[in-house]
């Protein structure tokens, strides 16, 4: 099935996949020595596991740990089973170490090597040409303050053929190079991805939410992945796409994660478990893309996670900060700052400000609702028309295509986290940005000057260009995130309102709006505080992130006066995009996508009932259950194959259908499978047996097949008055597969979860059969 | 019953209480106009509605609300209909501004009526006797900044009588007036809360935990106990007792909560919504009380809440904001600064004392889990020993002791707030406190001189002080929080290490340790880091709290280098703490009171399965249960008035006990009072019918009852083989009161949350008899 973002086929499976450790055992052919009387005791290879593209069962997740739990505690022994003890309770801590570290030293890389790449399309050192620009020219020892970034031993392309920086041909030339690197890096990036690992493909977020409710994707968050993703990472951010890296930071990072899940039993045996793992981790990605560990941790709440106990709260924190202390190490960015984009301001906000920070706000919500609806619509596109089947020529031209404007263009020729980081920043005397360009520089009363007008077109230019190159970029076949590009569009937007404001100041400073708090000599308006404003508003309306959005942008600037503006901007931008559609840029791809994502954060609002939703339905076929002593081994097996349903359950009689027990499709399979192999006597004929007790039976006949064992003696149950919004409520929080819906004590019927999704599609008018997964 | 954690009686309902809008009229005698054929459509008064100490049933109650919003939404028709509905949308934001405002002003005034009487006991301002020392010698012109603190207007009480502050008689003059002021604060708040609302005596947050997860405690947050707990919380900081405003400020910001719901429909006549409010207004307790919003979210999410959802994360930030800035413009410190120890450090820490901060956590995991058994222990004397009918005697025997004790030590007669700041600071060129006492003022290198030996024996005799005395305050008949006397306890060790290790490497800074990162010159151990980690260590240590702690530490500070020492202790801390038990200070309390609360942070080990616990055992008579059809209404009533049970469940019939739904004992004897007052014909012979359709009776026998609308569909089941671990996970996740058990669909037994505390208690070998209510 089509299973990622970026819908690749999957080609094969990567040997060191997800679910590698018991898929591979996990054949019917078990060798196991087990007898099947009692298959709990000595269990058949394979029983207990779940088949790709399907739904986890919490509950039983949850309970086989806590039954490993219990034995780990009651065998407190001996010293080694003592020491056994300790050290499966640290494991958790000692697990979120390594994650945190490897996370760190895997962004620190590829900060690095994307940093070396970037420039690389300008120019070459010559002292080697392993050194970035920055790096290249901190070794001079020509290099003043005020031009740091020139120094002679960092040479562009043309420079370095036509032997002169100056000159159209010299300029020719090295827009040239840099298109012809552009489209390397792209054309590198787009083979790698599809030679390799499909699923390295996109930010990754929508299939990690969707896993992190218990859905599985073998090999998404598998080695290969991994390697993939990491280097195809830096190359797509290297060739100057409109995109970020912040996103498939979240995906390394749960790579990451479930790879170092394998050298613990306790997290290699257990789905929900793991899951418990790559929550943390997605608070790793978070906290080394931005330095920011609280925000990370929150945003792993809010957006990503589906089941978040407390316990993991506590070591997201933990991992979020090892990982932030070794990317710091590792110092990526020269300055000892966890992040490229630290701001300080000085100056304080008046309440009138409000007003363009609300307003920027409305500009947000607005370009997040639209950005979605474009992106999706796109995405349909590509995968409905011919367009899909041509995903290196789809990226080439792309990168043709950004390379080719962006170039001229200082504000999109720069990555998105320099263009950020430069708008964020305020003018102060050292800055010989052209930014800055104001009349009296040092003075706090600035009209603007030739240079900062000319900054404005380029960077109106700039937001027109991202604005539209961004809504075809995310999703094509190379890793690519969002926030970066949102960011930086919200930023060019508030700097451009800021300096507005600033002008408009100087201009009116005794006019009714700033009479009083904006003297001529003080500087009043800080452009910079605008831009983070604004970048927090986009960002808001294509995620709708809230606090974890505000967290983060307050660890950026430390201050907790600004928390205020961001705050206003964040839920103005998400009660206007909300006012356009309810779900953010990760929920419409899941959707897109058709997983079995129940969405925890919106209420049910249909006053449906269990009985209208469930299966089967009025006119269909009654439902096809097993009873628990009285069908043969033939007649289950011809049950099993007429059908597709992955479980049944199991009632008292035909007559009197009132429920026992519910039993997996893949279990009884297996068992069936094993016990014609290995039990004597195991026939056709032979009774399948569920209840305690077998019944009396002729002496001659075969011996009937025990199979209590594979049942589940606590299906869960409602009845079929229960309101669909409930049973919504008990799905959710429970994180069921299906539940059986009865009426005074008689099974009527089924609901999964793939019912439920597609009952609300139905309800807000979409296709139902959009649902793909179970 | 006894129900709170300072035990008083609660001798009168106190009319605004927090239940007041609904029980006001839920007496049996309705005055509604409504026919019982159908109670859902205009309901009897009373039904659906709760007794006082009994647990709500959430699942209900979140279905209420969501009809409630499904007919809002529905109504969208007129355009006064569309306001209504826009009106109810942000009602919640409202609700949430005005419970941050008043908070926010209230933890305001009681700073600065707290500061004045603090002062009051020691002096008094010339210039008006309403001004604090502080505020007193702000005015005075002759104040230089190194002695801010004397100033000819503020004058103590032996100078005013003697005219000299010299000499022993003006000590002692001042000495006794100290402990007279102290006395006479303390029998006003003891009198008061004994007079008005004894529910405003302890911290509050035991049972505003318990009234989270779903209790009821009615007048908890009503009205007068805000008004109590505020005057006396006030009174009880100024009498010099060791205890602290922050909890007693978490329960202040809920009483606030739960009166502004009254203005609110929504939220007045929703038990789920109106605990949303109550999350959210624990989160701006703690965010006024430290200045820490983020930190303040946090711990309602970690420490507090039971049922938390996404939405109100982003409401409970939004409120603690609101608190913090309205706390700010009220400006009680005089600093602008939102908190008392705001703390700025600038050394760097080196990664050796890492071993000091674990020795911190060690200690603060030592005193949490003494501090615990030691107040626990007391606690049950008070209640089971005669100390208990005298609270006034005891309060004024504590505050005695306290202030003859605290008021020659300066460092116990400052307040908890006080101390802490002068411990967190660092010392500067301009301190002049006896703790900076160094040799060499001014100097980075700095041997201890005479001031800070005298300093450090005082901090020595004070931190025995604070660990004795406040195990015997904590629980008084005053409002008392635990937080600021468990971080002076820190702080004050913490000081203790840090001086001790700061001479160690003054003295060996060549030697094994110090060698290569402590040089002479350099300021390499920070003392005030030290106190701040020991105060976050013995709070971890009581509280048990992780992420919330280190946030709040952390929002003091501003700087993320100090996280990993922070985090360091705490995670110690509460490691060596939990060795010792698993409860901290509030769930010891809330078991100590025998509330039902099922802790959601600790896991169910037992593999017992859900037949083990569930009523009636195999000794008892078999279940009362009603049937659909075939009770009269004298049979009802018989059953009812011969059990207690809070609610029976409906079965088909007694031989064939399928279950039909579930009755709530107080509706069905409000429906059957009100059908015989009010239903023509129904007598005692009346058939009872909960059927959709009644059974054809005799024509001329009386006309039946039917019941259906009262009766709950939709009842939770779980099978007799569901493992107790499984049944306890639904409990919490979806806040039930009770459960049905089953077998093969017939009715076995019933499961309440009282059962399952009760089980656990015996689990572990506690007196199930000690949970109290239902």
């Amino acid at each position: 099935p089509v299973a990622a973002t970026c819908d690749w086929l999957p080609q094969d499976d990567d040997g060191w996949s997800f679910y590698e450790e018991h898929q591979s055992r996990a054949g019917a052919n078990g060798t196991g020595p087990g007898s099947l009387m009692d298959p709990l005791e000595d269990p058949v290879p394979g029983l207990g596991t779940y088949e790709d593209f399907n739904t986890i069962d919490w509950v039983r997740e949850k309970s086989k740990d806590r039954d490993r739990h219990r034995e780990v505690r009651n065998s407190r022994r001996s010293t080694a089973a003592l020491l056994h003890s300790i050290s499966d309770a640290f494991s958790g801590w000692l697990l979120m170490l390594l994650v945190g570290l490897m996370a760190g030293a895997l962004a620190g890389g590829i900060d690095i090597a994307a940093h070396w790449l970037t420039d690389m399309k300008e120019g070459i050192c010559l002292d080697g040409f392993w050194f970035s620009h920055e790096h290249c020219c901190w070794k001079s020892s020509e290099t003043t303050f005020k031009d740091r970034d020139r120094c002679p031993q960092w040479q562009t392309w043309g420079e370095l053929i036509t032997g002169t920086s100056e000159g159209a041909f010299s300029y020719i030339l090295n827009y040239l190079i840099y298109i012809v690197w552009a489209l390397f890096f792209a054309f590198l990036a787009v083979t790698l991805v599809r030679a390799f690992a499909p699923y390295a493909c996109g930010s990754g977020i929508p299939e990690i939410k969707t896993i992190l409710s218990g859905f599985i994707i073998r090999g998404y968050l598998g080695k290969w992945t991994l390697i993939t993703k990491t280097v195809t990472l830096v190359l797509a951010v290297s060739s100057g796409l409109s995109l970020g890296k912040e996103g498939p930071l979240v995906h390394v990072a749960c790579c990451c994660a479930n790879i170092l899940c394998h050298l613990f039993t306790k997290y290699r045996k257990n789905e929900a478990k793991r899951r418990e793992v790559l929550s943390a981790a997605a608070a790793v990605g978070v906290s080394v893309a931005f330095g920011a560990p609280i925000g990370g941790v929150l945003f792993s709440l809010e957006e990503v996670s589906y089941y978040f106990p407390l316990k993991t709260l506590w070591r997201s924190f933990f991992a979020a900060l090892v990982a932030a202390f070794t990317l710091r190490s590792i110092n990526p960015f020269g300055n000892s700052r966890l992040v490229l984009f630290y701001v300080e301001f000085h100056a304080p906000w008046h309440l009138v400000e409000l007003v363009p920070f609300i307003f920027l706000g409305i500009f947000g919500g607005l370009w997040g609702a639209l950005f979605i609806k474009a992106n999706i619509a796109w995405c349909r596109i590509r995968k409905t028309t011919r367009l899909g089947r041509y995903p290196i020529v789809e990226v080439l031209a792309v990168t043709a295509v950004t390379a080719l404007v962006a170039y001229p263009n200082s504000y999109t020729r720069m990555s998105g986290a320099e263009l950020i980081s430069e708008l964020f920043n305020d003018c102060s005397l050292l800055d010989s940005s052209q930014l800055c360009g104001y009349l009296q520089v040092g003075r706090p009363d600035r009209p603007a000057g030739p240079g900062l007008f000319t900054a404005l077109w380029q960077l109106a230019l700039a937001l027109l260009f991202k604005m539209l190159i961004t809504v075809v970029t995310f999703g094509m076949k190379v890793p690519s995130g969002l926030f970066i590009p949102s960011m930086a569009v919200g930023a060019i937007a508030g700097r451009l309102l800021g300096v507005g404001m600033e002008q408009l100041a100087y201009y009116n400073h005794d006019g009714l709006i700033f009479k009083g708090w904006c003297t001529p000599e003080a500087d009043c308006i800080t452009p910079g505080l605008y831009a983070m404003v604004g970048a927090a508003a986009c960002l808001g309306g294509v995620t709708r992130m809230t606090v974890s959005l505000v967290v983060i942008m307050f660890e950026l600037t430390g201050g907790l006066e600004y928390i205020v503006p961001l705050m206003a901007a964040a839920m103005t931008s998400k009660w206007v995009a909300d006012a356009f559609g309810r779900e953010g840029i990760y929920e419409a791809h899941i959707r897109l996508n058709g997983y079995p994502f129940l969405e925890p954060k919106e209420e049910f609002e249909h006053s449906s009932l269990a009985v209208d939703v469930m299966r089967p339905r009025r006119s269909d076929p009654p439902l096809a259950v097993l009873t628990q002593d009285s069908m043969t081994v033939g007649g289950v097996e011809a049950l099993v194959e007429s059908t597709r349903y992955s479980g049944f359950p199991v009632v008292v009689s035909q007559e009197s259908p009132r429920l026992v027990g519910f039993v997996l499709r893949r279990d009884l399979l297996i068992s069936i499978d094993n016990a014609r192999k290995r039990q004597d006597g195991v026939v056709g004929a032979s009774l399948v047996v569920f209840s305690e007790h077998p019944p009396a039976q002729a002496p001659d006949g075969p011996p009937p097949l025990r199979l209590r064992g594979i049942m589940d003696l606590s299906p869960f149950t409602v009845t079929d008055h229960t309101p669909m919004d409930i049973t919504v409520d008990i799905f959710r929080k429970l994180g069921l597969r299906q539940c059986l819906v009865t009426h005074n004590g008689r099974l009527l019927g089924i609901i999964t979860k793939k019912d439920i999704l597609k009952h609300m599609a139905q309800i807000a008018n979409r296709d139902p059969d959009s649902i793909l997964f179970n």
